[in-house]
């Protein structure tokens, strides 16, 4: 049973075949966020800082970090992204005590993030072109860390499925003569918009069971993309977990500060027996109570975390912190 | 591609493969119901009649009627049943113009429904007892109609789904000898509670997908089994069914009225490409809204649908009188 291991100074989250769905958030991360991008440029953090409360508030157990602004005054990332990369993942790791993802297309950012983070950070990606395996996968030997690999290559993003696995699989084949295991790579099939694409959905799920049975592999989404451009996007979405779930799916890269995408997470946990006892889906039915009765999100979990904790105090240890 | 063709005197339901999913009304049904058997045993058929358009406007495409009430005034199913099956089934073709699902475990009622109801209803339905596929059958020869197979047996519910899919299959082949085709056979492989058997939701997940590979059957369930117990039930229901749509579940006997596990069909619809342009989920996307601008369901419902027949006028036919 594959389990990609995740690590932060304190805490371990497991991606893996028989483990609750990993729930990676998405929204430190100044791409077409303007305010945010200004922000970064003029050094202010705060909605940083806000965003990776609130995220694992919500129950995001590892948070993706991304420093791909583009300055006003220097439009060069290369030079712009490292340090901003370093001060964010320092920032976000004194915040919070979840394993970091490290989200960057600048190897130069890659690396300054794998040499601020403590524990065993996610790396955010390779993808199957050429220069990027050349430059990445020596870095993720280095740093023995896990991987998401993006199942694109130098032709770019075929829309034929089969396609997709080959790059996976080619992905997988290089890694291991760097000798980065298949157990940490985290393949990303890429979602196409079920709007644009009929068969976009039908494509994730067959190709998710193909990864996991034929190469092994842990796997990941963007998981908003399947909704782009439909109107009452949150239920579509809010459909697609449990589906990409049931197909094999073991995380994704969301936004977790929605109830009703989490909420059909948490309720797929316990339809594939990851959750004994139902005790996180019971605990998880009380922030609903409380949001109906008008708490926002954040508060409700905060204070159902608070909760458990003091019922399972010298008992069991949460979710996110179990080994 | 299977495909179970249901009719009433004017329209059509198909339970396929490549089919949206059928949604079967259960409503109408005095088990459990107290207040529902007492009107019935009085004469009292409104509840009946406001189920009957309610589950309709809400996007039932077929409506299961059971007239199992058991009498004060005679305790003897085998004198009641069949004249009030008789009964509720001609009133509610009077009143609405889907096809009919006739339930009962009196062979004398299911007969009694097959004489009054028009065009090509279901039978709900036949086990794996020995006297129920000898009494059944015939009947369902005899008419020409299609079946739910519970996949019980004169041993009982077995907890393994080996045993479940053996006793489908024993169906199966058993009305095979009656010349009654697979594709007329609509196993129901039983959904148990996941709060009680932790692997409830995998046994089915694992069972349609065999039941549809081996058997070639379509299959069916009562969908709200799996949340028995457990609080927030809807939450549950609403991931379990895209979630068993995803594994080929091709209908469930449900309540329609609940908004959210309507949705999350509507989605699943469109996830598994049986949404062309996403027609329907952009019409589903306007009831939503108007629900949350607090209209009722069943209201933006009817009124999205007129909408959807003033502008198709001439051209294409709703889903639900697709032939």
């Amino acid at each position: 049973m594959t389990r990609t291991i995740l690590q932060s100074a304190t805490k371990t989250a497991t991606i893996g075949f028989d483990e609750p769905f990993c729930v990676i958030g998405e929204r430190i991360n100044p791409t077409g966020r303007k305010k945010l991008a200004a922000e970064l440029e003029a050094g202010d953090f705060s909605t940083v800082e806000r965003d990776a409360v609130l995220q694992v508030a919500c129950g995001a157990m590892v948070l993706d970090v991304n420093a791909g602004v583009v300055y006003n005054s220097n439009p060069d990332p290369n030079v712009t992204e490292p340090p901003l990369m370093r001060q964010m993942i320092e920032l976000v790791q004194g915040l919070v005590d979840v394993p970091l993802c490290i989200d960057s297309s600048v190897p130069a950012a890659l690396e300054a993030g794998l040499g601020a983070a403590q524990g065993r950070p996610l790396v955010n990606s390779v993808t199957g072109e050429e220069d990027r395996l050349e430059m990445v996968l020596p870095l993720v030997k280095k740093y023995d860390v896990p991987v998401v690999a993006i199942s694109n290559d130098d032709t770019g993003i075929s829309e034929d499925p089969d396609i997709r696995f080959d790059v996976a699989r080619k992905i997988v084949r290089r890694a291991a003569d760097f000798g980065i295991p298949a157990h940490d790579i985290v393949v990303d099939p890429l979602v196409m918009p079920v709007g644009a694409m009929a068969t976009a959905g039908r494509q994730v799920f067959a190709l998710v069971r193909r990864l996991r049975e034929e190469l092994g592999v842990n796997t990941t989404c963007g998981a908003s993309n399947i909704s782009f451009g439909l109107p009452h996007r949150h239920g579509i979405n809010a459909a697609f977990l449990p589906m990409a779930i049931g197909a094999g799916m073991t995380s994704a890269i969301m936004n977790p500060i929605r109830l009703v995408e989490m909420e059909s997470i948490r309720a797929a946990n316990m339809l594939m027996d990851h959750d004994p006892n139902g005790g996180e889906w019971i605990r998880f039915a009380r922030v609903i109570e409380a949001v109906e009765q008008g708490a926002s999100f954040a508060e409700a979990s905060k204070s159902a975390l608070a909760q458990a904790g003091a019922g399972r105090r010298g008992g069991r240890r949460s979710r996110a912190s179990k080994g």
